[in-house]
């Protein structure tokens, strides 16, 4: 049918709306399918082959769609051409029907079509009945969604976007989009990417005289943001309760397992009650557990598959050169984020007393005036029996300049949480609402000038807010027991790498 | 209460968790109090004043918290020092009462404490009872937030950002990150932002011999992406559904009231049945027709506020430089959005038929070989009875190289769908799937090389794909009968302008 027939066709609402019931959207997705239970209905499915199974009458075909981790058997009972083998995409036909015990669900196939056909000879990366190590997933960055293990990540990162987008709008907070594009840069020390035009021509136009390229487009140099937090302090003088959520940025050379070069973060504002930090540690446990038990509650299923591909890697560990964490286990993921009592608080001085009191020999000594290296932070949280952790009261010299000072100027009223696998999950803090003692902490860091703005918001019927921010890929590999932060990534970015 | 002590006691689970209810958390939010209607209460409230009104006994003030665009009258019977006045933040005591004929809520003031005070003679920019033009309220981006149409749209905003997600989610997409930084330049066309680390010392220590230092940190130029299309078309693969839904970017010296260097783009990607680019149609009416009610439903009275701030500012404008658009109007976006019969479909040659056959006198002549300017979009829109219309079968020299062509070359499968305010809202495709017709095109444009992973995604169990972008704001600017993109983003970036 030619666009044009079609096109007149669809004025006749009734007739559109048949055609995009019966024929348009025809396929049923596999979740829906299993779910339906719909046994002697007639359905159609397209997806991936996972499995082939030959036996003597019939031939099982598992296949995904990835509207789930579950896959549908297909029961063929005509001849199946080889084509139709693991990684192909195919139609089929059939009738739902049950089989065994429990009453499973499959699909008697009445027709089995080949969509496209996928050779291992012309390059497919993944073999049928193979086991393959997350470093060697990661480099096949295209074909990876297409695993069984990276499908179900990609699917709990999403429902855990989503969860901690669903708690924080029930809490009352709203979504205020951060820029990413900034003249400010945050924190003073991160290292930040700066942007211009790729057009060179453009630039030339566009510059004023005596103005530097960098400078041309925006009358100022402009950045990738590593942290919305000051915009937020801006929004939350009108709404309260404010929260952003999105990429954020380092230029850092670092091979760590816990960097990237963009990554996500979720970060919150909120006014509050007697400058008290209790109420950020608050929004930060809550939103944790719900979050936490609403993913256990929804996507068991996902958790489940990623567990057992985790125990197959471990089973052939002989192939696997990086993988080191033990398989993700639902038990430690309530003892860790859903215990019956709340998470610890300690302050950074008691913190530093159990390093001190450790005979655990540390490749970097803990002392007071250094901060917690990860080393320190994994170890703090295995001796809470893997529970989380609130470090608070930190000393000022250790934490950015715009964190509420104690009085006699020494300490300052922030937080870091500390989990498994990751060590720092979130930093927050009481902000320093003192325009004056702000002024004064600026000017001794030279972005007095340059962030005067961040000093204003405070001029005109100021309040008293705080807020944090959490990485959100962290957030995913402690719930996962994934150890490299790229492998809950969709296209990870970091020094050297910067594939598709 | 010092912060060990604090967190001595919290370890003690009954005392904390008193803690949280009685002292951490004892505001009450706006929108729950009005809401709650539970007169007798005695609450506490902080917020904002927006005006006050002195009678002979009691003195009224409208407190607002942005939880919600309603403002709670406070009744204060005591002397109200007068730097308790509009703008000023304050904590209220009280109990709740009602008044009225309607039963409406106020809250009897115990104690009115002075938080921040904001004195105009400081500099403060807004004055009560003063309208100002949409163009002064945004040069003050840094106290926006706190206006009355501002923070309505804010909250409409994140409102919307749900509904898409939520429609999207329950569709059965999933949320897939595409990456901010690129090494491919999607479109080709686009004017691009290339990205460095800003730190040149850390670019001589990471460039490899002969490198240059744009190529050093990541082993190849790097740029913000234009597009998320084409990383969702490896996911797409994996999981059938999915979408992203995040900032993107175009280095465009450009001052239209539509387009800003940094903007909102939700991308979906679907697997299609019969290559036919009515699913991709289907999917974007269900999503718009749902999303519109929802906010409907949700989100009246914001809409409403919007829509008296633009009556007050459409009466003054004596003041006003740039307000063009007549105040939102729900029956409209009713009308627009949510009418009974189909959007309408029409061909690209049909749209010219009726541009050429028109008596208006268009700035720009349409031209087959042209494609369609605004003015032409926004005629056809208005001669379609302000109701958005799908325009698809495109001449193939108008789109972009990825899309379905017809047999004879041609035509390509896209649609541009048209609305009022905006005009072009989405635009979408089927993709071609073919990898030697891809290659063939790819290799015309020069970009064979860099984009070879795209042709690959095709070469194993290949499928037909398709979908859509759609500008966020210009679904808000439409919505909200909004002329300016600036005017519904927190923090708009466009040329010689990255404020804050």
């Amino acid at each position: 049918m030619s666009f044009l027939r079609r096109c007149h066709q669809r004025k006749c609402s009734a007739f559109m709306n048949s055609c995009v019931r019966q024929n348009c959207r025809s396929f049923t997705k596999i979740a829906a399918l299993l779910e339906s239970k719909a046994v002697g209905s007639r359905m159609t499915v397209q997806g991936w082959v996972k499995s082939k199974r030959k036996m003597k009458l019939v031939t099982f075909i598992d296949v995904s769609d990835g509207s789930s981790s579950e896959k549908l058997q297909i029961a063929v009972t005509n001849e199946v051409p080889p084509q139709i083998d693991v990684g192909a995409s195919v139609k089929v036909d059939g009738i739902v029907q049950s089989f065994g015990k429990k009453g499973q669900i499959e699909l008697l196939a009445e027709s089995v079509e080949l969509i496209g056909p996928c050779n291992l000879e012309d390059g497919y990366p993944f073999a049928p009945r193979k086991t393959y190590s997350m470093e060697y997933i990661r480099q096949k960055l295209l074909y990876r969604p297409r695993t069984n293990l990276f499908s179900s990540v990609l699917r709990l990162r999403s429902n855990a976007a989503t969860a901690f987008r669903n708690h924080l709008n029930a809490e009352g907070f709203y979504e205020v989009n951060a820029p990413i594009l900034t003249s400010s840069d945050c924190e003073g020390a991160g290292e930040v990417f700066s942007v211009k035009p790729n057009n060179q021509e453009l630039l030339k136009q566009m510059a004023k005289e005596g103005q530097s390229q960098e400078c041309a487009f925006f009358n100022s140099k402009v950045y990738l943001s590593v942290s919305g937090q000051m915009h937020l302090e801006a929004a939350v003088r009108g709404l309260s309760h404010v929260y952003t959520f999105g990429p954020t940025f380092r230029a850092e050379n670092s091979k760590s397992r816990l960097h990237l070069a963009e990554f996500y973060m979720l970060e919150a504002e909120e006014i509050l009650y007697n400058n008290s930090i209790e109420t950020v540690i608050s929004t930060i446990e809550k939103m944790l557990r719900n979050v936490t038990q609403c993913l256990l509650d929804s996507s068991m299923a996902d958790l489940e598959s990623v567990r057992n591909v985790q125990i197959q890697q471990k089973k052939s560990a002989r192939d696997v050169v990086e993988y080191e964490a033990d398989p993700l286990d639902v038990e430690n993921i309530q003892k860790t984020f859903l215990s019956s009592s709340p998470y610890t608080i300690m302050t950074y001085r008691e913190a530093m007393d159990i390093l001190s009191s450790s005979k655990n020999k540390f490749k970097s000594m803990p002392k007071f005036e250094d901060g917690l290296t990860k080393e320190h932070e994994l170890y703090l949280v295995k001796h809470n029996k893997n529970r989380p952790i609130f470090v608070i009261e930190w000393p000022v010299h250790l934490k950015a300049f715009y964190m509420k000072a104690s009085k006699d100027g020494s300490m300052v009223e922030a937080l870091d949480l500390l989990v498994p696998i990751v060590g720092e999950l979130c930093g927050g803090s009481v902000r320093e609402n003192d325009p004056q003692i702000l002024s004064s902490r600026m000017k001794k860091l030279g972005v007095e000038e340059t962030l005067s703005w961040y000093t204003d918001l405070r001029r005109f019927g100021n309040v008293s807010t705080g807020g944090f921010g959490l990485g959100f890929e962290r957030y995913l590999q402690c719930l996962l027991n994934i150890t490299n932060i790229k492998d809950v990534t969709p296209f990870p970015r970091w020094p050297h790498n910067c594939q598709m």
